[in-house]
């Protein structure tokens, strides 16, 4: 008998957040998997299993879900955001990937409020333009991608959102991504620090380039760079829809 | 008095995709008003007055959503997907920063699920590595702009959602794009097509660059174009988290 395995996004924190089919979901698992701060906002009852593990663990967790998916369980692996936006959907295809045999797995995606758009929601609109969504761990990738694709992004004159801008293992990862955008955009351009967006912690603070520092952002802050033409609008932040011939 | 304005997603179709706090903030308007058939996505009750209109018809939109709130009214703007792309939120500040005198009104952005976000979640997770997110559309920027934008995200090798890949009234856009991709990538670069994500017209395709044809989009498709290291696995798409060195 095999069962299920649904990856789900909780968004970003707020419980006003989370889909309907992501509730409906989780009401029905037998068993759920994810980050032990993202279990931990799953309520226990009775007939549901919390696997809850740490960090940098998505893999095992990814193959232990299969696992328990292919005996039988209706499993849930939770994500913070959006599953798909450097989360565990990809880490799961990977774990897939080694096991081609349940392949035939009931698999599916729930999408979520991903924190860049709850950030940029919070802050205006500052994404209301074309953007580009960048991790900046160089856990997964090495630093000198993440260079180069902070430079063509700057380039294409695209807003940025970074994920994971700077974690406590390696603090020196955004300050060398600020060197690199001053390098290349005004020191006029808008950066929002959203931390911890739809929690009682939120707090966003919207600053120029030059101002920006690398201590404003830590692991629970999403960085929101604006393009040439983001602009602020009383505490507003964001961007217009147009974008003046000429400009790029 | 003065009434409350509210800008809400209503994710991409499906009613189990829209958040709580959109849904309960549709249940407290006194005005809604959108795109025809975004509007017609909420029910009509006493006492809320349903104000639809055209495509196109933004800007006139926002003026009137910010007239009724400033007369009292508990007033909602509904975009599909997420409001902050590609939508009605920086159409708003547009219409605000013509009428200065209002930017102490009572304004919210409620997010929603983005269309490229279900759409990845549908297919897999393409998007589970750096990405950008292009509107394809050149009302309001320059062809020029949109290429080059191209150009330097495949040169970055960032995975790429594209809104608005093909309008009736330009279809041959999304032909030069697909052009300007076959200059860029591999024929082989992976694409999916994801029409009218999680309503009952859903329908998800996945070619190589070298398949793909214009008319594979419409108004209500969303197009995804993996990375380099993007790929297939049984019906699933996805971009794997790490990403090798050497290879940008």
């Amino acid at each position: 008998m095999s069962g299920s395995l649904i990856v789900a996004g909780l968004g970003p924190g707020a419980e006003a957040m989370i889909t309907p089919e992501v509730a409906q979901t989780l009401a029905e698992a037998t068993d759920v998997l994810g980050y032990i701060p993202y279990v931990a906002r799953v309520a226990p009852r009775p007939g549901l299993r919390l696997h809850p593990s740490d960090n940098r663990e998505e893999l095992d967790r990814a193959a232990q879900a299969l696992e328990l998916a292919a005996a039988g369980g209706r499993v849930v692996v939770v994500s913070s955001g959006d599953p798909g936006v450097f989360a565990m959907a990809s880490a799961l295809f990977e774990a897939l990937e080694a096991r081609p045999e349940l392949i035939g797995l009931d698999i599916r995606i729930l999408p979520g409020i991903t924190a860049m758009l709850a950030a940029a929601a919070a802050a205006g609109a500052p994404l209301g333009h074309d953007f580009c969504c960048l991790n900046l761990s160089d856990n997964l990738k090495p630093w000198a991608v993440i260079e180069r694709r902070l430079r063509l992004a700057a380039e294409a004159d695209l807003a940025m959102a970074f994920y994971n801008p700077r974690s406590a293992a390696r603090p020196e990862g955004f300050a060398r991504a600020l060197a690199v955008l001053r390098e290349t955009c005004a020191p006029g351009r808008l950066i929002t620090f959203a931390r911890a967006v739809s929690t009682p912690d939120q707090r966003l603070r919207t600053v120029t380039l030059a101002e920006a520092t690398p201590e404003m952002a830590d692991m629970r802050t999403v960085v929101i760079v604006g393009n040439s033409q983001t602009r602020r609008l009383g505490d507003w932040v964001y961007t217009p829809r147009f974008y003046p011939a000429g400009t790029l």
